[in-house]
């Protein structure tokens, strides 16, 4: 399997498109930046779309889920058996992602791409395993250079299933039991930080877990160091299946042209390794929340983002990122909809 | 008119529906707490609602339009005639409120409690005028006594009719030139501050008007000092016909048991004058945006909240309590329609 794709260009930011946009804010029936955020969303949207007036009609959420052999080491607060049961909780419609894909009216998928725990077939599941999960990285790589390969490669698939049915925005999703660690892991080397800075309660650790995670994490890092040369390297030293679809997915998605709603903290992981490998895919990213998982600032600190929402979530399965989608829409709403000044005879400023 | 009514008791938060309500949340299938503050959001509501499972379908909007006699003395950086051409734009759909009310599916009432224009019979748009416009009050008090009775019972009419449309949640809007000017003046009343800490740019002053108006502000309050010996004559002396309807709705809708949720900063310095007036209304309010403008995290700090949404809208009308109005019913739909681990067959932590 090949990744030069990874590298390839993204596609182009309408730039016409975005100063129209620009344009008619600013000849709307309100104050001059009034709508705060509001504003550049719309706009953004528009550059993306090609369009003076966007729309976000049609949402994918593909939810990517693994199993980590790093869980062996007691980091997470719930049993490994939970990943598979929570895909089956998805495809009944029972889990978080499940409710608030419904109530958007956007499509949801649910790939699993290696549990330690098989399961029949469910509706709304796809099974592209790859392994029964990764390998413990505090004893040996999480995966081998084909199966970081099958898992950027699934991700790209998803993403193109989303330009297939006319998507204007992916959203990318993940559950695994012990993916916080993996997705700190990844976070420490990217940035060069120590696992005390970044690690958190993940599902809800007490403080001598959050502690013995660092741990783990910082002794993995040290083993991997020498042969981590490279951020793919990373990606498949201390990566989980999700965390390498997620990045394939977001990648993919840049260079098609299809706008990227990041959710939180394991997906802006896997958003920062996607534009460690390729910059230019983060001009087709927004990012919708504030995790609650302390590492989360760090990471948009460090991409230079600004979510849209602050509600102390920390749930994971692309959840944070469905409720920014009102917002998007809302601000679609306004800048396609209100009145302008001339239009509706409104006097200007003085 | 009589005004002992604001004194009157705020209705009961239901308790056995609070505790249900966190019960329910403990048994759905996330970590616990997960779901940040959209989990006390949704028990609130329920609380409020006096149910375990509570909803938000019906929505009545109230924006209050009125003039503020303060224009005269240059506070805006539009003309006086914007707020009869604002209420047009309101009528025929082209505000952002109009907009979002629609998107939402909220009813929206538009109700002139005196401006300096007049303007012939609109739909949506109830004319209660008061008087053309408040007084200036950089010579003398805004309104009398008995305007302000007026005011505040506009707003509780205002209230009345969203029970009668058993809407579960209010949102009231002001539109008014100039009154950015006249609820910082109540703000620094009651907060005992100066205007320079509180006065900004309201519709788009740049750095010496906004000079400009603090000192308006802070000359008109050592006017008005001797006489503002409670609340209501701070009231009285300071604000605007819209701000007193906001401040009797507030009040009217903690009466009857109608969830408020408070816009930005006009609307919250009328909420901190009805929690002045009547401490026990707070409960039935929640509060939705942190505006751009500056004095409003004063306030809200001051009010010892914490809004939903960081957007850094500054637009009034009700818009930033429109936007946050999702966030309220996802959280309702989450708390509602998500499995229970029982449910779902999902273990619980170890």
């Amino acid at each position: 399997m090949h990744i030069d794709w990874l590298h390839g260009p993204v596609a182009e930011i309408n730039s016409q498109s975005f100063a129209a946009a620009q344009q008619r804010q600013n000849t709307l029936t309100k104050p001059l930046g009034s709508l705060g955020r509001l504003e550049q969303l719309a706009i953004m949207l528009a550059a993306m779309q090609g369009v003076e007036t966007p729309a976000i009609d049609q949402v994918h959420i593909s939810v990517f889920a693994a199993d980590h052999g790093i869980a062996e080491e007691g980091v997470s607060a719930f049993p490994q058996s939970v990943t598979v049961e929570m895909i089956h909780n998805f495809s009944r419609g029972g889990a978080a992602i499940s409710v608030l894909a419904k109530q958007l009216g956007a499509d949801l998928e649910v790939i699993n791409l290696g549990t330690v725990l098989a399961h029949e077939d469910l509706p709304q599941v796809k099974v592209q395993a790859i392994a029964p999960g990764t390998a413990n990285f505090s004893q040996q790589a999480a995966m081998s250079d084909s199966q970081l390969a099958e898992a950027l490669q699934a991700g790209a698939d998803a993403a193109m299933r989303a330009q297939q049915s006319v998507a204007q925005l992916f959203i990318g999703g993940e559950m695994g039991i012990a993916n916080t660690t993996s997705a700190t892991a990844l976070a420490c080397a990217l940035l060069d930080t120590p696992a005390e800075q970044l690690a958190g309660p993940g599902t809800g650790l007490d403080k001598a877990g959050v502690k013995h995670k660092a741990d783990v994490i910082n002794k993995s890092i040290e083993r991997h160091r020498p042969e981590m040369t490279s951020v793919l390297k990373i990606l498949s030293h201390l990566g989980g299946f999700e965390i390498a679809a997620l990045t394939g997915a977001y990648i993919k998605c840049a260079q098609q042209g299809t706008c990227i709603l990041v959710d939180g903290f394991i997906t802006t992981v896997a958003a920062m390794v996607a534009v460690k490998l390729n910059p230019e895919v983060k001009r087709w990213m927004l990012f919708s929340h504030a995790s609650a998982e302390p590492g989360h600032k760090k990471l948009l600190d460090a991409l230079a983002v600004e979510p849209i929402l602050h509600l102390s979530m920390r749930l994971g399965e692309g959840s944070g990122a469905a409720m920014a989608l009102p917002v998007l829409r809302l601000a679609c709403e306004l800048h396609n909809n209100m009145a302008t000044f001339a239009e509706a005879g409104v006097s200007s400023k003085d």
